[in-house]
């Protein structure tokens, strides 16, 4: 019997020299996967899937879906590669970046609140074009969300963690003098010592009045309480992904100010994630048949 | 004294050779207009605004800042130019048209309601990339429409009127055979004899399941009936911010299907609107004093 590849999907070719077992995450994963070599780890299936991990003895390589992946460099039997999902995510968290700064500047929650109500009531809002957006963080997610911006006529200021004259980039250390002239700030930052609280209180005070804060990166960036203390009294505005606890507890009174949207740490996970999932690992199992270079490889 | 201009802002500047009267189409006018020679109505007022027009005896040109304007016509004492307000409202009309699309495909009034439960309940929804979406109305808003679509890795076909095949665009008499491989239709049409109607139960019928219909044109381009017929079965899903009739009345099911949203045709009133229609203004004012010809005349 050959060696087979666990995956997540059945709707994907898989090369002639290895059979196939499926695990989606959800329930019990299939008996008798002795000669499992590549597992392809269910993405976004919480606790469960990385346990197999110590269990699979013909392991060679795992191939993670998703772009952080520290938590599975400790299960990692000797000899077995990671492979991580980098980029598989970033059209989608771009977009959803989009979706909530065009939900804050276009007022729907108010739109959807009148149509609960069958109201027709009409007043003009505020507009993405023209807007001044500050986007801290500015790989390949930035960029995505960058072009969006720029397509939308918007005006961009690009900021990373160090200044890249070059690209006009500036650095975070430049935040101070930026933060006065934003409207809108995107935040796309991993979550690393250096971002952590990174926009406090003097943050959150240097922007203008009315001033939009984005997060669809790690909610560690943001003083959680600083940001609800400038909220609260509808100084600024905010549209968040990704908060600082996660979940947000039921009675947190973030979710009850009225110029904060949040969605649960849902941006990467949209439909335009799967395809490019498919397609990555699709060449991943022919460049293992063939004894090529894995891509994505995660040095450990 | 001199002439004068009725301007609903006072935060324009205007030529020296001309004095300023302001009317926001608020309140009521101010008294003692006779030596206006100019009047912008305000935008988006209702009706009284216009009916000042017949009560002025200087006048010699109206600025609307509209870019429909058959309703003023007839109000046109002999003599009177008028110049309307098109390409103003495009950019704000294209960015609303994106916040419709991302809040269906991103599931916004759910996350909302979530929201308002304090529930972190997470899901994977649509996206925008990679979607097949077939833009109906291929002038300067559409266009605008389409850079957005673009920048987000969508799919975009463009259909008009009239086929122009040296742009790649299709003819209204081609939406049969395009409609079943449209994931999202954006109507971006004005009201004509022509585009009544234009999509309804064979056209609606003709879209693949889950489709997502957004109008930010005029409501009467889709039949309501045949739109809430198949939105009520949950086979296809809309984001509409003009319906027909406006205003929707309060007790009309169509408020109520949940794969609908509902704006009140509010896409073109955003702060982008705002600089650009001043920007029009004071060039048209200069070329008033001038002598030289007006932007945007319509032909009466």
């Amino acid at each position: 019997m050959s060696a087979r590849v666990l995956l997540p999907w059945t709707d994907i070719d898989v090369p002639e020299e290895l059979g196939a077992a499926y695990y989606d995450g959800v329930g019990a994963p299939p008996a008798n996967l002795g000669d499992v070599e590549v597992y392809v780890l269910p993405y976004d299936r919480g606790p469960e899937p990385p346990k197999l991990i110590g269990e699979l003895p013909s392991l060679r390589v795992v191939q993670s879906l998703s772009a952080g992946v520290e938590t599975l460099v400790p299960l990692l039997p000797g000899g077995v590669r990671l492979a991580n999902g980098r980029g598989l995510h970033d059209l989608s968290v771009a977009e959803h970046a989009l979706a909530l700064i065009h939900a804050a500047q276009r007022d729907l929650p108010r739109w959807f609140a009148q149509q609960a109500r069958g109201e027709w009531a009409r007043e003009h809002t505020r507009s993405l074009a023209d807007s001044r957006v500050l986007l801290v963080g500015y790989g390949s997610i930035g960029q995505a969300i960058e072009r969006q911006l720029v397509a939308a006529e918007a005006v961009v200021t690009r900021v990373a963690s160090r200044p890249r004259p070059d690209q006009e980039v500036h650095g975070v250390a430049e935040l101070p003098a930026l933060l006065p002239e934003a409207d809108i700030v995107v935040l796309v930052l991993p979550d690393t010592p250096a971002t952590r609280g990174l926009i406090g209180p003097a943050e959150l005070a240097a922007l203008p009045d009315d001033a939009l804060v984005i997060n669809v990166g790690r909610g560690t960036a943001i003083d959680t309480e600083a940001l609800l203390a400038q909220t609260s009294t509808g100084r600024l505005r905010a549209g968040l992904d990704v908060v600082e606890p996660e979940p947000l507890p039921a009675d947190h009174l973030l979710w009850t100010v009225p110029g904060v949207v949040i969605t649960p740490h849902i941006a990467g996970g949209s439909a335009s994630f799967y395809p490019r999932a498919k397609k990555l690992v699709a060449e991943q199992l022919r460049r293992y048949v063939k004894g090529e270079e894995l891509l994505n490889v995660v040095e450990s």
